[in-house]
């Protein structure tokens, strides 16, 4: 009966335990997949972390509140919670899956948390799954700093890698695009003793290497 | 006494008429403008409309559920809506906002009606804007056709230019970037007799060609 811990880990205990099941169902193993549950749980997901963010940082702007949701629902996060739930263990994958890693898969594993939110929310309405996502987030807004969080991601790499006594980063320009007044720029971002490579585009020199700083910020945090 | 028939509009009478009267404020005007409310608003938005169409039609898939609720939650449809209401009439715009048309500008009524519902939600909790929302959307819902809007863009932008008797567009290749495995292409998409002249990119010809339809259906949507 392992899917009483799981059960036990979201502290909430399901009528009909066939939506539990279908929430854990991946596409690979049946029809009655996890997949609508999961653009359900999704939309249940953002709107309880905008709640949450909304109450809690009365002096944020609409911006800042954006910006902090993202990184509370994106998949890292999302992966986090599953692997504290132990949801990998539970998932019904087909063969292939299985074979290949899927139950550690952080797409997967992220999939089947939001698809958990929609399952509780069919289950028993719209305040039981805010209970839910309200316990499970209470320990990353514990300690949450927006001050910290809503750094610009050059700063918030340049801090990382001096924090562990790292070089710093090294933007290069790859490629500039189009004509004048549109101009494209690529920039690649590069930490070496970290093997990071990375590149991304925008309209100015600045855009580009902040979006590069990002996308090197995510793949050093999954590593 | 005009905030009367917009709440008699929303089928919702505020507790707390504070609320309702900075959902009504554009930033322009004051510091205790809508803004935040929008965000909250937002994300209510998206989740009943994902609700209503995980009920409704128990036969799509999560990737069609999505661009439906994409199409219900943008911002034409939101500017309808606040048409409907006579928002426009009831908001509080700085002089130069006024001035310069901002009580017809649709990017201003699509998020004042956005934060009317993360008004609301304030005022009397997650049911009460469910039921204002879905009442708002009955009428959209009503005579909504998922395989009409599911159509490709092309193909939807063909079937409406024939309506019209109006010549078919042109798919012009203006660009194509990058090395040979990972090609990016740009397209524009003429439609001469209405002005239209878009441009999009994809990484086949095909996406290329569908996201600039798009980009033209939007346009003409507007107009």
């Amino acid at each position: 009966m392992s899917l009483d811990s799981l059960q036990q880990g979201l502290n909430y205990r399901f009528r009909q335990l066939r939506l539990l099941q279908q929430a854990l169902t991946h596409r690979s193993f049946s029809a009655d997949h996890n997949e609508r549950f999961e653009f359900l749980g999704d939309s249940i997901l953002n709107m309880v972390v905008a709640m949450l963010l909304f109450e809690r940082f009365g002096q944020l702007r609409e911006g800042e509140l954006s910006r902090l949701r993202a990184q509370l629902v994106r998949q890292d996060a999302l992966q986090r919670i599953a692997e504290s739930l132990a949801v990998g263990a539970e998932l019904r994958l087909g063969e292939g899956e299985l074979k290949s890693g899927g139950p550690r898969r952080p797409s997967i594993l992220a999939d089947a948390t939001e698809a958990l939110f929609g399952a509780i929310f069919l289950d028993a309405g719209f305040d039981a799954v805010r209970a839910v996502i309200e316990a499970l987030y209470a320990p990353l807004l514990a300690d949450f700093d927006p001050q910290r969080s809503l750094k610009d991601p050059k700063t918030a790499l340049q801090e990382l890698l001096q924090a562990r006594r790292l070089n710093l980063p090294r933007y290069d320009l790859v490629e500039t695009r189009g004509a004048a007044h549109e101009q494209e720029f690529v920039i690649a971002c590069v930490v070496e003793t970290l093997g990071v490579n990375v590149r991304a585009s925008g309209n100015s020199r600045r855009a580009a290497e902040q979006a590069a700083a990002q996308l090197a910020l995510e793949q050093i945090g999954k590593s």
